[in-house]
Formats: C-alpha cells, sequence, structure tokens
C-alpha cells in the first residue's frame, strides 16, 4: 500500500533570534519527519527537530555551491509524497522576498498540500533590535520595502526610486553589496543629504552591528566599519527620533498634538 | 525597603491566530505579574497568564470608552515601578502603527527598562492566510504599507498616492471605514481600475472572510459583501497571481526566466 502524502508546511523562522519563531512554527518543527532549511536559519532551531528527523541544507548562501529552486521543490514534493511530513524552515517570513510562493506553486502542481505558517519578518523586527520603529505617529505614516537582490533576467531591475524617495521610511533587505546603488537611486530622486540612515548587520543576533550616519555618507561609514551581510537598511526620520532625547522625541511625535 | 525597579515587555501578539505569538512572547507572558492588553489579542492568549496575574484591558474599540495613550503609558510605568514585571500586548507587531514606541518613550522617561519582542506583522501575515504573497519575483518587487487610520489633528493626512500608485504591491491596514478614500486617491493618481484587489476581514481567525475583485470594483464588493473591521486590503498583482491556475501563476513569475 502506498502512504498518504503528506503536507509540506512552510515555516517563517523569523529574523534570527530563535525566540522569535512562533508557536505553531516550533510545534511543526518539532513533529517534522524532514526538515528543509535555508542559510539564515538559526542552528539553534534545529536542535528543536526530532533526533530522528532528516535535516537538508538548502542555503544559498555566498561562495557555495546553491541548489536550484527548482530541486528545492522536487525535494519537498518527493518526500511529501512518499508521505513524510516535511517542514520548510525559512528566515523571515516566507511570503516575503522569501520565494515561499513559488514552491507553494510548486506543491499546488503536485497535488501536494502547503500550508503557510507566518513569521516575524525582518522588515519590522530587525529596526526594533536597534530600537527604531518602522512608523511612528506625527514622524512616518508608511514605509516601502525593496529587496536589492534582483530576480536573475529581469529585463528592468531598476527600482522606481522617484515613488520610493517620497515614502516616508524606506527599508532595504539584503542591500550590503548594492547600497551605494540604492543610496544613489534615492539621492538622485530627491531625497536629502541629511536623511537619517540606520544600516543593521545580523540583526537580532549575538553578532548585531549597526551604523548610524546620514544619506549622504552612510555608504562611506558601512565600507569603513566593514559591516558584513545579512544587512538592513532602514532611511527616514524615524531613525533621529530613535536616538533622540526623551524630550526630543517626544516634541517630535506630538508636536502639538495631545499625547 | 522600596522594590526595584522592574520591566516592561511591548510584546507583539501577532494578527489575531494565537499560535503566531513567538515562542519568546509565550514565555514572557506566562510569567508576568501584569499583563496590558489590547482590543485585537486573542481572548485564549490571556488563558495562557498567570492564574494571579493582573490583566488589564485597554482596548480602544468602536463604541466603547478608550482608554487614553497616556493613561496606558502611566499603567506601565507605574506597574514597573512597583516591582511587577509586566507584559504589554499588543495586536501584531509593536513597531509597526502600534504606538509601541510612544510607550518606549514613555518608560525611558520614567527610568524603566523596556524591551520589545517583535511580533508577526499582520501585513503580510493576513495575506498570506488569503493566499497572497505581498511580494513574488517577476511580479511585485516592492510594497509599502500604510494604516487608514490618521493621527488625531495631523496637519495633512493625505498620502502620497502618487507615490503608492507606482510601488507594486500597496497594503492598508484598518481601512475598512477609509477604504473609498484610498480607493480613490490610488485611481485618481493613475493607478488602473483593473489592479487586483483583495480585501480581507478578521484574518487568520475563524472569522476570516474575503473579497476579491478590482480597484473600479472594490468599494461596492465589501459594501455588499458587508465585511467588518478590522480589515486588511491588498492591492497589485500579486492578487490575480494567488488566484490563478498553476500554469498561469508559472507564467507570471517565470515568464522567460529559468525556474
Amino acid at each position: 500500500m502506498k502512504p498518504a502524502r503528506s503536507t509540506v508546511y512552510l515555516v517563517g523562522a523569523g529574523p534570527g533570534d530563535p525566540g522569535l519563531m512562533t508557536v505553531r512554527g516550533m510545534s511543526l518543527l518539532q513533529q517534522a519527519d524532514v526538515v528543509v532549511y535555508d542559510r539564515l536559519v538559526s542552528a539553534v532551531l534545529l536542535e528543536f527537530a526530532r533526533g530522528d528527523a532528516e535535516l537538508i541544507d538548502v542555503g544559498k548562501g555566498p561562495g557555495r555551491k546553491s541548489v536550484t529552486q527548482k530541486k528545492i521543490n522536487q525535494l519537498l514534493v518527493e518526500r511529501a509524497t512518499a508521505g513524510r511530513s516535511v517542514v520548510r524552515l525559512k528566515g523571515g517570513d516566507p511570503f516575503m522576498f522569501g520565494r515561499g510562493f513559488e514552491e507553494l506553486v510548486a506543491c499546488r502542481g503536485a497535488g501536494v498540500d502547503c500550508v503557510v505558517i507566518p513569521g516575524v519578518a525582518s522588515v519590522a523586527a530587525v529596526p526594533a533590535a536597534a530600537g527604531i520603529p518602522v512608523t511612528l505617529r506625527g514622524v512616518a505614516r508608511s514605509f516601502a520595502v525593496i529587496t536589492a537582490k534582483t530576480g536573475v533576467g529581469l529585463a528592468d531591475s531598476r527600482h522606481d526610486y522617484d515613488a520610493l524617495s517620497r515614502i516616508d521610511t524606506v527599508v532595504i533587505l539584503m542591500g550590503r553589496h548594492k547600497l551605494s546603488t540604492i543610496v544613489d537611486g534615492l539621492r538622485c530622486a530627491g531625497r536629502a543629504d541629511e536623511t537619517p540612515v540606520a544600516c543593521i548587520s545580523h540583526g537580532t543576533t549575538p553578532r548585531q552591528r549597526e551604523v548610524f550616519s546620514t544619506l549622504g555618507k552612510i555608504v562611506e561609514r558601512v565600507e569603513g566599519a566593514a559591516l558584513e551581510a545579512p544587512m538592513i537598511t532602514v532611511v527616514g526620520e524615524v531613525v533621529a527620533v530613535s536616538r533622540a532625547t526623551v524630550d526630543d522625541a517626544i516634541a517630535a511625535i506630538y508636536g502639538s498634538l495631545p499625547v
């Protein structure tokens, strides 16, 4: 008798700190027959997998032979079709720049059930770990998120910097190696050189390091500090308010508004 | 002898589903002397608090007498100063449209330690619960987030719809009662009437309901379906791809790209 097909769970592992895994994700991880994980997933989390679970590293780190997305999709489908429960553990949130939807479509195409368990996204959690809110009443009422990594072969990989430069807070994911391109794009589109900027490397982990500067000087400062990837960049007034004195922060938030 | 000051933990409770609470947040909740919680926090989560914990509801629901932000700030500071450990449980993520930073500043001003524990933000988790990724290779490389609720007394509460209309995916939080204003803003700025739109009410909970339509028709459809707040709206091609056949989704994502 053939085994019943099992389910693939696309689980967000959060931004790095293993305590930021969700309760449901942790429970699925502890029960899974197979765990397929990315480079940015904390090794501490893998210790929660069953002793007899199959752990498969498909991390696409720099300088290593990468497992293609097609191969990852095949792995998920094969294991689930063989009746084994699969947790696909992905850094951050599976549906935010994570190729999670591509894996869901592959499962769906093969008739395999696939369930998404959202995770704590690095978009807000990494700035928070550096004390920075992405939005703030009276200071930032909108934020935009881009990734510096562009899909291979995309005809036009430029961002609409004119639009981005007019959003209160801009968060740039994975931007270590393209920082100067993106900073130049925002500056050319009219975002002021004095705009406060923070770059956060290895956010929410013990290796976290930060550089605070301005749009005009951040590239030089990040080079000087030799910040490593993965790195997240936050552009906007929220960066300055996060470092202000209590009185100055209150003035920025409330102005003449009631508290 | 005066008791030692304790710490205030600003904990993100996630989008509604109690399983989306973080492991660290759950652990702090189980130990807290005092839990100060919002309206959008699941009642199931409160059952994890200690039997003798003080539970304080400061929810600002429609049609109820609201606790002012100033009063909430005072509560947090008073309890922590009395030596009691405080979990401030907030829907979603504390630093994303949550006034969490205001509470942190209030604690800091009073000399009380305040630690932020990020949560699963509704921004990606609620669309995911309706099958929609906010970004997708080949389809959406940026997203922007706004809230429809504006700060009381803000001089200019209009959003920069021209900029927003040029971001691939726009996510609107708390937009039930201002949906037509925001939809009109995007349309007047040039976003096409045919742009796919999804509205998701009570996302990630058993009461979740969705309406899928287009920018030109969504307001009428949401009224017809009598969707309730809280509601999140997603505008962009990702909405259509999420509902496409497997073959059409693959074509949209990869086009002529290698898988």
